[in-house]
């Protein structure tokens, strides 16, 4: 197929009319389904392999960077990854059809609302095959048709992954279009995708990068979950226990220092700067971290160099982390509202007021207390996979798992009632 | 204060920072904030109808539609019903830190997922007085800050029951600006809106016609919660009772013709197309319905005329009904998914499993069993008052109350987990 022969807009189609086909199949049998894809990407583990390794040679010739290699890079561990989440996957407990409320208004109707599929769904992702397993899965276990399209880096790969995909739908007599995946890595697809594909496409989730979601959240003209800056604050309150906060903050901070819920702003109480902070300090420096404060973090430590103002509103998914005194719990909360991407928050402290203070005050996808920021993960949280964490605040907030993928309908039964 | 002197801007940074101070508020104390406005209410009534009196005069010299007048008109009766529909909304349960999941996770944290306000709200609707209160106070209720933005056409009206809403709050101790009223007639203030002031606010909700909608739509850069077409079907099973076909579909038909749940198209099944469609063309005639069929009904009932394409596709919103005649249930379903704007749809019928089958494949905000779809309202399906009813599919479907309008947060503690 010649990039320009797709078309798109018959994908569209294709989807809405297999999500119609979706939405009726029980749950066992897209269970199913999942698990014979299971079986087919274990059992064509080599030629799933010698597609990446086309991928990757084609990729490297590009001069990429080696984070954009490694997240295209597949073996043996990581297809052992993929099955295990397609697995775990199947196993989670069904969320279609699930009875939300039951009401009983004096009308004498009987209504409930219950849980149903969203419908189509289009994702666009940047060269990580593994996701074209896991977003195709996740949808596909809410009940919603899903269009691929993943960066064109990963294209062999993931056509081999979403062939296993497939051929799992129609072993099991699924509609075989209820994932589909672009195969064309002509950029105007993805335009077509953010229009909506003739109203077929119910909602856009762009997994990646900035300036991907930047591009989705301007152009898109459907509804859009996306993921913007993960701004994360660890806050040592004057009640924080010494260890847990240094534990704690050397694991937010420095677990893996590129992902979302990496803390990237550190907060301490005056009272507690002489005795927790040089401990902290220490620790993190020895594990790599470079360290930016405030003029009395500095005034302290004379090693740690100045922030600048752009340094509290900064997400460096690198090991950085920038530190700032605060007298009160109050200031604390202040820099929060003024500087957090309301992703994940965290206060350290054994004083169970503040605990309780922080955690309704922050506005913030997650609120934890004792507790790393690296916490924020649909699997860590207990959703089970996710398709990603949303930043906004409507639909789905946080870790989104197969529920966020799914409306509500109103079932309504009476026995003639008429309205007065 | 002169129309260009408003600063917008201004009233989004002010409805941000009072909903921060309302989302750590009590239920209790919004609850008798909005009493304290019934009370106002009451005492002002003369000063509220020599407002709207004002608003009549000028609104009459433009020589407007007689449903427009309706809307905007003001007397005793309506004020009783807004108060009335004021305590009821401070008498629904509190929705705001409800806890809507509890998950444990097996790294130990304990986690829930507990309801929280959207943030700042804004809403945009036509010339109806009553609007004013009712949208303040279920945004009010449910923890937001909103600023409200009414017809030109009710100004005087709108001004004056605003500020009874204020001095609720004031006399409570929340933030007057909880509850904000734009007051310049300038539409560039509306574009203002539409670009979400800076990023102070989170949703917009447009109430009114298509027009209004539309124009929102097109140029929201923040997420809209809106409600487009009622195109609603009635389906007469052939195991339909004759009385109760005929009843319900008056009903749905004729009860109020204006209103999104009223039934556009009736769906007929050819087995009871001698039985029961004569007594209810009958009926809906001397109701004063015109009828539009399809060759079907025309062959059976040579005085009704003969419907178009566009018939099928209209929201008539006037006593006009499209028939059409179907072979079997899943020809109904097939008509249903082709022409419904997915918001309400019914079934009359004795059979339970045709019943369970249409409930489950149509996919509207609302699929009824034996009732008419003019119950299509918050209210009658037991949320209390409603903000509206949305046809997205997305955060919130169908009637919306306090609870749409909120979203949640993850509440996480922990005794020091770092993330292996």
């Amino acid at each position: 197929m010649t990039e320009l022969s797709i078309d798109m807009p018959l994908m569209g189609t294709r989807a809405k009319a297999a999500a119609s086909l979706l939405s009726l199949s029980d749950a066992e049998t897209r269970n199913k389904a999942l698990v014979e894809a299971v079986h087919l990407i274990e059992a064509r583990t080599d030629d799933i392999l010698d597609a990446n390794a086309i991928d990757l040679k084609k990729a490297t010739e590009k001069a990429p960077s080696s984070a954009m290699l490694d997240r295209l890079a597949l073996n043996q561990t990581r297809l052992n990854a993929i099955a295990h989440s397609l697995r775990q996957i199947a196993a989670m407990p069904e969320v279609v059809g699930e009875i939300i409320t039951t009401l009983k208004p004096a009308n004498g109707l009987t209504i409930e609302r219950v849980r149903v599929p969203i419908g189509v769904i289009g994702i666009i992702y940047e060269s990580r095959p593994n996701v074209t397993a896991d977003a195709g899965a996740l949808c596909l276990k809410a009940g919603n048709a899903v269009i691929l399209r993943g960066g064109s880096e990963s294209y062999h790969s993931s056509v081999a992954l979403h062939g296993c995909l497939v051929e799992g739908l129609r072993a099991k007599g699924l509609p075989t279009h209820a994932i589909q995946y672009v195969t064309t890595t002509d950029r105007a697809a993805v335009g077509q995708m953010l229009e909506g594909l003739n109203g077929t496409i119910d909602l856009i989730i762009p997994r990646g990068g900035k300036s991907l979601v930047a591009r989705v959240e301007e152009e898109a003209r459907v509804p859009v979950l996306s993921h913007l800056d993960g701004i994360c604050h660890t806050y040592i309150d004057e009640g924080a226990d010494l260890e847990m906060a240094r534990d704690i903050t050397l694991n937010a901070k420095m677990r893996r220092t590129g992902v979302c819920g990496a803390t990237e702003t550190l907060l301490i109480h005056r009272s507690v700067l002489q005795t927790h902070l040089p401990p902290i300090v220490k620790a993190l420096r020895e594990a790599g971290c470079t360290l930016r404060g405030d003029r009395d973090i500095c005034a302290q430590l004379p090693e740690i160099a100045e922030a600048v103002e752009d340094d509290w509103s900064t997400e460096y998914l690198d090991a950085v982390l920038s530190i700032a005194c605060v007298d009160h719990l109050d200031d604390a909360l202040a820099h929060i509202a003024m500087h957090s991407s309301h992703h994940t928050e965290c206060i350290i402290t054994e004083d169970l007021n503040a605990a309780e203070k922080f955690l309704n005050a922050v506005d913030s996808a997650i609120v934890m207390h004792n507790a790393s920021t690296q916490f924020a993960d649909g699997g860590e949280v207990g959703l089970g996979a996710e398709i990603g964490i949303a930043t906004g605040r409507l639909h789905a907030r946080g870790p989104v798992g197969a529920e966020g993928l799914t409306t509500y309908k109103y079932r309504v039964r009476g026995n003639g009632q008429s309205r007065p």
